[in-house]
């Protein structure tokens, strides 16, 4: 059996502990019928793979490894594989439930998978899948906003928490349809960010948001993308949001929601889960390949970029647990990358 | 002054108290610049009718005129009123906060405001606007179920409580799309009456809804139209929902609601409240006019039928004080119109 190097963890240990993330020897995954077995070059981390890392609270028999996004070639294909070739230079987010792209080798389902952006370095490529994918279902999907919708011109995006990478992605893909995005950043270099990327206003998230909106000159919100904490902003989106507005979090709850204060206002309240597709293997989870094909595209023609502002240089164990470290001070601007 | 008849009410009383509805004269209304007057020849009542009247725990000074629908011909117009002529046939849904359609004549703003269907006689186009609306608001706009969509042919629409005014008008026009419609009801008459309206299967609400749905061979549900209880059926809709499945209720709920448990089919929930256009003035609010010429279209068709089923003839107190113990009753099926 062909062995591979991959960076794995048991249990949720201090980043200053070497066995919190450790190298370690595995075998190379074996495709099922409609998967690729990918030889990654570069990968992102998220804030999810902090999540899942901390939930770690006992000790796991065998590594787990983690990781979503990955940008590679393909190496081998499953017997029923249809879109993909070996040699093919792919991406994608992959899934919650199967081993990650913290490894030299890896295999994931190819209705998720789409061709890397041809004119994108790996270690920019590497910065789009998880969270274009998520801001565009967010959007696109929940929000229903449309590229070429005039009436969009009059409507208002509230994006909090928008120098993240999904808030990064998703200033970028409201810019592309007519609406007004307004984010909200707070430390110069987010605040700057979050212009950079696109945004016609940025407001401070430590601060009232509809005061500063007023200030802003906005009629009033549409539309929120929730990144930070819904618990935290309900009261105040239920105060500025628009009647019929839409409210879409990625952000999980620890305590009921008064969903009634949304009533009369008639309010749309979506869940985005950008694994529920992969998750529960849905009809329509070919829909993902599709998605990343597009971004794709939009990055060729330059309608889009990149996010990428940190990069390190190695699949180990130490970059792993600088990343995480990253991760955990939630300071990061953009996406951070790691190069094999 | 030129003065009318009304029925009003200052307080809830038991309906047996003939001064729980009782007849008064009052001014004829003046018209604001975008109003109608209407002098109404039909009306119909709907549970919020009842709500209404039961929220009003102490005694109103001036008697408060309810009422939603109503069909008629318009008797003056405001200075500002572009669509309608005096002496035009009309139906509309009316507003939650100005006085209503238990009166013989009504002020109305003509955004909001259709041409009432040609061919139907009042009493039944009298049933239509108040529940063909929100069953509009809800399956087209909330879900965005789509008349000429193919893919709807794999999908699936519960609707619980399908034999009441808005499942009745959400039946029919979820039979125009190509969506699998299931309906739930449990006395005999009502689940006849959900067939005839056109539900491809009908279940019984008291009963477990999975298991019937398992029964009658469906996958799962993806769109859920909430018509009776969000606190009563959230623990099954959480269950038997497909991943990214849309919910929509029309009724509040007392209790906080633990989201968190929709976020991992990464579900949508809307809520739709008919009046929120006219109640904030909404930019889009002459959609509502829109929406019922649309469905009087279809009325003229025959593609959509009206939902009457009881017919009173008068506009009498003790007319309105019957119609209400039927709405306390909650045993109607399809609607109860009143015919001046």
């Amino acid at each position: 059996m062909p062995k591979m190097k991959a960076i794995g963890f048991t249990q949720e240990l201090p980043l200053t502990n070497d066995q919190s993330f450790f190298e370690f020897e595995t075998d190379l995954p074996t495709p099922n019928k409609r998967d690729l077995i990918v030889k990654i070059k570069a990968i992102s981390v998220n804030p999810v793979d902090a999540k899942t890392f901390a939930d770690q609270k006992t000790a796991l028999k065998q590594p787990k490894i983690l990781g979503f996004d990955a940008v590679g070639t393909v190496y081998q294909t499953g017997s029923d594989v249809t879109k993909f070739n070996i040699g093919d230079e792919v991406y994608y987010a992959g899934s919650y439930i199967r081993p990650g792209s913290y490894a030299e080798y890896q295999a994931v389902d190819e209705r998720i998978v789409a061709y890397a952006p041809k004119k994108l370095a790996a270690k920019d490529a590497a910065s789009i899948p998880l969270t274009f994918l998520t801001a565009y279902e967010s959007l696109i999907e929940k929000m229903h906003l449309s590229f070429s919708d005039p009436k969009l011109l009059d409507k208002t995006l509230l994006i909090i928490n928008g120098a993240g990478g999904v808030g990064s992605a998703a200033i970028q893909l409201a810019r592309l349809t007519q609406i007004r995005v307004a984010a909200t950043a707070s430390r110069p270099e987010s605040i700057e960010w979050a212009k950079e990327m696109g945004a016609d206003v940025v407001i401070n998230h430590h601060e009232n948001l509809e005061d500063q909106l007023m200030d802003e000159g906005a009629l009033g919100v549409d539309y929120v993308l929730e990144l930070h904490s819904l618990q935290q902003y309900f009261d105040q989106i239920t105060d500025l949001i628009n009647p019929l507005g839409t409210v879409v979090s990625i952000i999980g709850v620890d305590q009921s929601i008064d969903l009634i204060d949304w009533k009369r206002k008639a309010i749309n309240f979506c869940w985005e889960w950008m694994f529920a597709r992969s998750y529960y293997q849905t009809a329509d989870m070919a829909r993902q390949g599709e998605i990343l094909q597009e971004v794709a595209d939009l990055l060729d023609e330059g309608k889009l970029k990149p996010t990428t502002t940190t990069v390190m240089k190695g699949l180990t164990a130490k970059n792993i647990r600088a990343a995480h470290q990253l991760l955990q001070d939630q300071s990061l601007v953009g996406k951070l990358v790691i190069e094999f």
